[in-house]
């Protein structure tokens, strides 16, 4: 029986193409029915789960990689079979695919183009109903970050006590506060609505970095079964895998969650690897036993520490990008992890990033008068940003998009810290105050600007340079310069 | 033969008591003859080496450690025999006498009275003449500074190229500024001056860490014979052993003077431990490669590095005190070691004081305008304090005296650095900034005061706590609080 033709015959390169096909509703057709599909373009073919999306609806997602005239193939359990084709036109303005690893430990889109990750986190904001959710999307828009780490699952956590408004599994009457519901029927309002908001991410050109498991957990989500976790993470991957900014985070700090081993979350890497038709980005996050980050499974490291000194020891030993995670948040928490200065998360930024790799923010203050437990903290619910440090990490990724869109290269000047990028060279100071300093720049010819990264001013420096030259500073710590490729001579 | 009798009858506790003999001046007296002395009072002798000091003078020196009547028998090799006798007042108001390890990891002076090192360094202070030398003991006297690190030898280093004054050795007609001289024959001038330092400095009641070896040189002090330095060993301590303030630290940077082994500075501490009769302190510092601190050669550790992280660790295999001596300095040089900012010399003295040890500090400000090498900078040559920090160190010493004279035992908040004196307990936020906290303050009762380690100001909180109390904070970073033992219950 073959079901109607769909109605989209073309869509753009790295956005999702949708078939829908009737089938039945009854038993439960979660694990009780199959749909997929075989994607084609000349001799490629890219295989697809779909998913059972309620009522009489299953679907399948498919994102295409490559323009050109794609025919597809889908297979049901229950019969209906579709075939039809369709064309992938260019991608639009501004759209450039999933985000991969490039070289040994950068990042670029699929299409070619630079990435530079600049994250912040927000755990729990989609749990939080439209109003807050419409908002903190609002402040996204208007910061500087184009990551966001963010949990599938709702969160019970200090300043996170609140019921999310959609859960992931069906609650049949009765079901108490504290069990998951049935987890081999998932609720597909959950699942609409967590794909609008990572949909709503990609109109503003923002990673959505899924955190699948976490240990914030009063509900049962943290310790379901394994069947029940492969489950789980086969439908997300099915529902979610087509949104070109979709990254998995394994779980947020693994080593906390006492139900599992870390070989079960080697296994539940490996699933969500073997499911994925699109190789996203994969990693883990762990508290305080690090996660092997050379094994296959992985394919970056999410770290939580702020031993930068370390970076170029790891970059050699796991040959992968590195993303510091969590280095602490700016804020004014009672606890550590939750209140360092924006001053000292600007600092964070610029270390880690000199040190050849990524930082992500996280942002922890409670609003006066401080209320307990409602209290609506970025970090937990989005909201409103209110630290001091984003404007300065804006500052930061303008200054890198003009120096270094690819990444950096941390170099080895024996004083100071200081990398190369595409087309120049940049020194950050830290707690030094060099009044002057002579820069063993090399044969190339450059320009220089002094760069103060809290006041977010550029100073050009007359002249151009090359070879050792001694230049004049501020004296000031905290400060940077930079020497930009020049193609006039000295 | 019997010599004249003395003519000092009294000296008080922990000052110089000196004999003059007359002796021969022929051959050379410094390896030819000797004079030695036994003191005595009631069943106690201490056994003291005298020295030669040019023309027909030998000298004994001794420091009374304790009151009363003492009895002298001087021997010499030459024949002369000396005995007497003097009584040894109280000591003088403010006079403490040496100052000793106490506990595992404190100090004190002889008396008993506290002594809380706050350091500084100058290294070729006493080589300089007498209009900057006197215009450092002027800095000095108005600095918080009660401990300065100080090399016997001259310097010949960065910003200190000049030749010294005084030299310690002969210096035959002829002599290329090249060589030490005769290191057979000591120059009395050279060491009438610096024992003129050491009392002025003892006049400032500021201990003199006399470094007796190091690398800096280019009239080979740093790679004479083992008899040289054997020789010159014995004549620093039986000069100079009778001053209450003197320390030795055997070596600065031991690690980078190639002419000697550890094993070297091992045997050479154990000479100095061996010949000084009062057991001054006595450590050795290095650059890279740590020394064994845990040796009986030394009294404590004197450690170049800021991981004020493992102090706890190194406190607990040492069971010594810790001084952080060299943790960088504040300054504008071009070199790492030199430019830390005044904030950041500030924050090291509060960690490494917050983790029970103790922080010496340096200053490398060049002044405007710059003229390599003529620059009189505070920790080559002394002068005059330029930086931001020793305000704020000395503020840092006023709290602690109100305190924790006696030093401070790190407290295991899991939180925050935080440390136990005699009379309180202080916490350090460093760049964390929570706008409240609960303390663990256990059964006493105190009261609180709000610090700024910056601006230098003390808020109290009203009230008195005890128990968990939870307290608001400035919500500023770099902040400390600081919780007085109070005898009014809460």
């Amino acid at each position: 029986m073959l079901a109607d033709p769909p109605p989209v015959s073309a869509v753009h390169q790295y956005e999702v193409f949708e078939l829908t096909l009737e089938g039945p509703s009854t038993g439960n057709p979660f694990v009780d029915h199959t749909v997929t599909a075989a994607f084609d373009l000349g001799n490629r073919s890219v295989h697809v789960d779909g998913f059972y999306d309620g009522g009489t609806t299953y679907k399948l997602r498919f994102m295409p990689d490559n323009t050109g005239p794609w025919t597809y193939t889908a297979t049901t359990s229950f019969g209906t079979q579709l075939k039809g084709a369709f064309n992938c036109l260019p991608a639009r303005p501004g759209v450039h695919g999933p985000v991969r690893v490039v070289g040994s430990h950068h990042f670029a889109h699929a299409d070619g183009s630079p990435y530079f990750p600049f994250g912040t986190t927000c755990y729990a904001w989609t749990h939080q109903g439209e109003a807050l959710e419409l908002q903190t999307l609002g402040s996204l828009k208007g910061s500087p970050f184009n990551k966001i780490r963010m949990c599938v699952f709702p969160k019970s956590y200090e300043y996170n006590r609140n019921e999310p408004v959609f859960y992931p599994f069906a609650r049949p009457a009765g079901t108490p506060l504290t069990a998951p519901g049935n987890t081999a029927r998932f609720d597909p309002a959950f699942w609409a609505h967590l794909e609008l908001r990572i949909a709503q991410l990609q109109d503003l050109n923002i990673q959505a970095d899924l955190i699948l498991f976490h240990p914030y957990d009063r509900w049962g989500f943290a310790s379901m079964s394994p069947e029940a976790d492969e489950r789980y993470l086969r439908y997300v991957v099915a529902r979610l895998g087509a949104y070109a900014n979709v990254w998995w985070s394994l779980a947020n700090e693994f080593d906390l969650m006492k139900s599992k081993t870390t070989a079960d979350f080697t296994r539940l890497l490996q699933t969500v690897q073997q499911a994925d038709p699109y190789q996203h980005l994969r990693s883990i996050h762990y508290s305080r036993v690090m996660y092997d980050y050379a094994s296959p499974s992985v394919t970056h490291a999410s770290l939580q520490t702020a031993a930068f000194d370390k970076a170029s020891e790891w970059l050699e030993a796991w040959r992968k990008p590195i993303v510091f995670d969590e280095v602490m948040y700016e804020g004014n928490l009672d606890r550590r992890w939750g209140n360092i200065s924006g001053e000292e998360m600007t600092r964070r930024f610029w270390l880690g990033i000199l040190a050849g790799c990524y930082v992500t923010h996280g942002e922890t203050y409670f609003p006066p008068p401080h209320s307990v437990p409602e209290d609506v903290i970025w970090w937990a619910k989005g909201g409103v940003l209110r630290g001091t440090s984003p404007a300065r990490i804006g500052f930061l990724r303008r200054l890198l998009d003009s120096i270094a869109p690819t990444g950096l290269e941390t170099a080895h000047d024996p004083y100071y810290l200081n990398a190369t990028g595409k087309s120049g060279i940049l020194y950050y100071f830290d707690f030094h105050q060099p009044a002057e300093y002579e820069f063993p720049l090399g044969e190339a010819t450059y320009r220089a600007e002094l760069v103060d990264p809290w006041n977010m001013t550029v100073t050009p420096v007359s002249g151009t340079f090359t070879g050792k030259v001694r230049i004049p500073l501020t004296g000031n710590a905290y400060a940077a310069i930079i020497f930009r490729k020049s193609n006039q001579p000295g």
